[in-house]
Formats: C-alpha cells, sequence, structure tokens
C-alpha cells in the first residue's frame, strides 16, 4: 500500500519533432522540475532514448524534495500512432525513424522503471482530466486547435481509445461532405479551422480588398498574420478579424455538435494555441453551438477551454503512470 | 445461482405508436412465443400498460416450455428519451402522454417482476449485439435507416448512453454544416438518407424530366414511389434508381466515416427497412467509406447487415433481462 501523506512523483515527457519537453511532476500534478531537450543534434533512435534516459535521471535528483524511491515511472507523449497496452509506437507521421518501435521497453531497459508510451493528445487529455479543466467529470472530448486539430475521448473516467488504439480523430470528422479534398477525406474539420486555414481565411478576405487593421498589425508583411494577430485585430474590433473567428468557430460548432450528438459528453475541453483564444471565440462559439444542437443536448454540456497550458503533456505524462 | 441447463426466459417488448410487439424469448436469443397489441383501442396510459401485463401472463402461459419460475423479467424498448438506470421516460416525441413516466416500476408493481426499460434504438443494438451480427464485437456502432435515422453505441461490451442518457443520435450528425435546416441543426444525417429523402430524391430526378423503369413499377402512381421501388428498379439497372442510391451511400459513408474517425468501432451494423437493401446499398457505401477514410481506419473497420429483422427490438428488450 502506498502511503497518503507521502508524495509520488514521475516523469512526463512530450515527445515533439523539435524538442523532447520533460518534468517531474508530484501526485498533485505540480510540476517540480523540467528539462527540455533539442534533437537536431541527435543522431539516431538509440541517441533520442538515451537523452531521455539522461535526462530522466537529471530530473530525479533536481526535484528536490523527490527520492529516487518514490519515482513512480514515465509517460511519454508521442505524435502518432500508439498501441497504449504495449507502449509499442506504430508510427509517427512527423517524425522520421520511429514506426514499429516498442518504446516503453526499449525504455524501461534503460532506466529500469516502468514506462507507459501514449499518443500526445491522449497524453494531454489525462492531464488535463486528471488535474485541469477536465478533473470533475467522468465523461468529456478533448480537442486540440493547433496546426492540425487532434482529439481524445473521456469514458468512464478513461481515456478511450477504440478498437485499434486510433480513436479520438476529431480533425478528419466531416462538417462537409462535399468539401476541402485531404488524405483523410473530404472536409474534415482540420481543413477548415487548422492555423493555416485561418490564416488563408484572412488572406481571402484582405486579398479580395477588405480593408482590415491586420495591414497595420502585420506593418505591411502578410505572412507575418497568424492566429494570434487575428485575434489581436479582432479584439479591437477589426470586422474583417471578428468575421474569420465567427466562420472557424461556426466551423467547429458544426463539429462538437455531431460530437455531441452521438456522445453527449459532460463537457468538450478545447486545448491548443487558438483554443486559448479568448471571447473572440468562445462566444461565436456558443452561439452556434445553440444554433445547432438541440436543447436538451445544448443545455447539458459545458464548453471549457483547457487549464494546464503547454505543460499538458508533461503532466498528462506523468499523470498516466500516477494514475495506475 | 442459476443451473446452465435450465433455459432462462424473459419478454422483450417493442413499444410502438402503433402497435405494442411482445415475444418470449429464451436465452439463446430463439423467440418462443408472440403478441401483438394495437394501440387505437387503448384510451389511456393505464389500459397500455394492463394491456402490457396481461401480455405478459399470456405469453408466460403460452410459451410451452417455460415454467413462470424460469421468467427471469421484462425489458421494453420505447422511441424516446429514457433513463435506463432507473426505467424511466423522459418524454416519447411521437407518443403523446408519456413524458415524465416511471415505466419500469409501474410495470413492477403490475407484473412483480424485474422491468427494464430503454430507448428502443439501444434495444435493437442490444439484441443485435447479442443474438444477432455484433455478437462477436465488443465496440460497435449500430445505425438504424428507415423514417428516421437512429443510432446507439456499444463500448466495451456494453451499450454507452453518455452522460444524460441520450447518446447515440447518429442521424443529427451534420455532413453538410450549411445543409437542410431541421429543429436538431444543420444538415444532419437523417434529412439526406431518411426514407422521405430518399424518395425525394428520385422525385427531383423524375421531375426533372428524367426517364425511369420507376414510371412503370409504380403503375403512373407516383406516390407509391417508396425506398424498396426505389431499390427494385435499381437492382433491375434503372440509372435514375442506382444514383439515388449512390447518393444516399455517399451521405451515410460520410457520418460514418465521421463516427469511425472518432470512436473506431470494431464494425458498423446497419439495421432498419433501407438496411435491409442488397449491394445497391452496401456496394457503394463500401467504396465511399474507402474514399472517406484512412486506410488505417478503412481496413480495420467491418460494416455488417443487421441480422434480427424487425425482431431486433422484443429480443433487444428481453436480452437487456437476461444479460443481467
Amino acid at each position: 500500500m502506498q502511503e497518503h501523506d507521502e508524495p509520488r512523483y514521475a516523469v512526463g515527457i512530450d515527445f515533439g519533432g523539435t524538442f523532447i519537453k520533460m518534468a517531474l511532476v508530484d501526485d498533485a500534478g505540480t510540476i517540480v522540475a523540467r528539462r527540455r531537450i533539442p534533437t537536431a543534434t541527435l543522431p539516431n533512435r538509440a541517441a533520442w532514448m538515451d537523452a531521455m534516459a539522461e535526462g530522466i535521471h537529471v530530473l530525479a535528483r533536481e526535484g528536490r524534495s523527490a527520492r529516487p524511491a518514490a519515482l513512480s515511472g514515465v509517460g511519454i507523449g508521442v505524435p502518432g500512432f500508439v498501441d497504449f497496452a504495449r507502449g509499442h509506437i506504430f508510427e509517427l507521421p512527423n517524425v522520421p525513424g520511429w514506426s514499429g518501435v516498442p518504446l516503453a521497453s526499449l525504455m524501461e531497459e534503460r532506466i529500469g522503471l516502468p514506462v507507459r508510451v501514449d499518443n500526445d493528445v491522449n497524453a494531454m487529455a489525462t492531464g488535463e482530466c486528471t488535474f485541469g479543466a477536465g478533473r470533475t467529470y467522468q465523461h468529456a472530448v478533448f480537442v486540440t486547435l493547433g496546426t492540425g486539430v487532434g482529439g481524445a475521448l473521456l469514458i468512464h473516467n478513461r481515456i478511450y481509445r477504440g478498437a485499434h488504439h486510433m480513436a479520438g480523430e476529431l480533425g478528419h470528422m466531416t462538417i462537409d461532405m462535399n468539401g476541402v479534398p485531404a488524405p483523410n477525406g473530404r472536409g474534415g474539420l482540420e481543413q477548415y479551422v487548422g492555423n493555416r486555414r485561418i490564416v488563408e481565411r484572412a488572406l481571402r478576405y484582405l486579398d479580395e480588398g477588405r480593408t482590415s487593421l491586420l495591414d497595420a498589425l502585420c506593418e505591411g508583411d502578410r505572412s507575418r498574420i497568424d492566429p494570434l494577430l487575428i485575434e489581436k485585430a479582432a479584439e479591437q474590433g477589426d470586422p474583417l478579424s471578428i468575421t474569420v473567428y465567427d466562420e472557424v468557430a461556426d466551423c467547429l460548432a458544426a463539429a462538437l455538435a455531431s460530437v455531441t450528438y452521438l456522445l453527449q459528453p459532460q463537457a468538450i475541453i478545447i486545448g491548443g494555441g487558438v483554443g486559448q483564444s479568448g471571447p473572440i471565440l468562445y462566444e461565436p462559439l456558443h452561439r452556434h453551438l445553440r444554433e445547432r444542437l438541440n436543447i436538451n443536448f445544448a443545455d447539458r454540456l459545458e464548453i471549457k477551454k483547457a487549464a494546464l497550458g503547454n505543460d499538458a503533456g508533461v503532466i498528462g505524462g506523468a499523470a498516466m503512470v500516477l494514475l495506475e
């Protein structure tokens, strides 16, 4: 039995193409120490794993209050398809060289501690649902809005991975069956609200000759326009930018209404960069959801902004282990 | 303890606006006796319940091999919103007078046996997943194609009802965010593949002056055109009718692709009248699903035709009780 007044710790790892972010996290979800490893200089897979193993040892030492005996294990979130039960990576579409890798067992050999591996969005959702915006729910849907659009499902208080580990791909859900074609079907949400698509909406209006605060804010260099700049312009009352966010919110509402009719979660938790937007996104999102949902569904659904920001991945990685 | 060689029985009830269909079902899913009660002559709710109670007694007597002691209980599927845990009906949109009715406890008082109440589509899905097309799956999605389009979800071998009993409303999932408006949002699947919509597609082409076998098959009376007649014409090579089913299949594929990206079930089981169609529906459905799904999802998904036909509701009602 675990003594309840003795804190437990785990290392959470957010495994990205540019950086490996790591943190020592206690069982209240507090980050005790951090580490960030640039991956550019790591020549191969073994070097990545050695760097992670070293980072884990450094973190365990750095955490002043953490004694080695209290380190429960390591949880790693990776950007791709994973068999969580075996800790096996099938494929990381944007990180070459990691197809068919039994990462959990390879890392366990290196560090002698239990290692869990999951998809990065599932890791973030685990963080939010354990220590963040979702901690009071048993049934929730987690969505990340960024370059891509990802999702994860909490069902009966556990991440649901479907029959073959790949459930939760909210970004590929169709909002327009004859819409934008993509490798993952036609008219998927990601093709309408991914970062680049948001910028393209603004540029399209600008190209049509509409005037906008954006031209002043980007100082004449339209390549500097990003979702954050559009949000800034919208907050200053720029009609073009307000229109862009209203359109984005309606596309998101269409997909989230489908999710709600199908799963009826208690809450939908929205993370990722664009998820951190203010009322400029959330006001029209609520409005369009009400238009699209039967009142019995609308009245019973909460929309929450993710609470852990960029730390959701490392906190969630640790939570995977601490929850066991 | 239940003796394994002693068969158990339950009564399943499919509670509709025109008929109450009832059956005595054994624990292998076999119907032992049936009864059908027209509701037109039943003046009020008490009369409906009395008729059901009497039907249960008649069925228990009729089932020659069924001794009263072996009747485990009664499961009722109703067309509307239900709290399954309490056996409480919130509302039946198409059957007036049943809002806020604790049907399970009212029936238990009448018959002195355990009574379960669920939504009718959940009841059918329970039947298919226990004794029909879904009996080998732990994760499946059930969809009914008829006047309306309904759905139910099997997750970890149990019907999943969401946070507030209403999950599975596949017919309201958006396939075109700016499409046909309806009380349950814009562009919902039901507005494209419900029976009436299928007929409207055919009539639209006929009104445009296209020639079709349909005019001969309906003997000049276009009000007689229904999905079955269109299927018949399509099977005889009628291009208009083939086009109609291809369009219906693509709309269905758009919604089922979204469901698959979100939940990744092992199988999708298709019931209801139109679900009983032949290759004229299933060939284009498979084709469009392959176009719309990433190969990792497409290769791992089975599409199955429901196996219990019109008996799914009564068998499923009984299964609710026999499974406990």
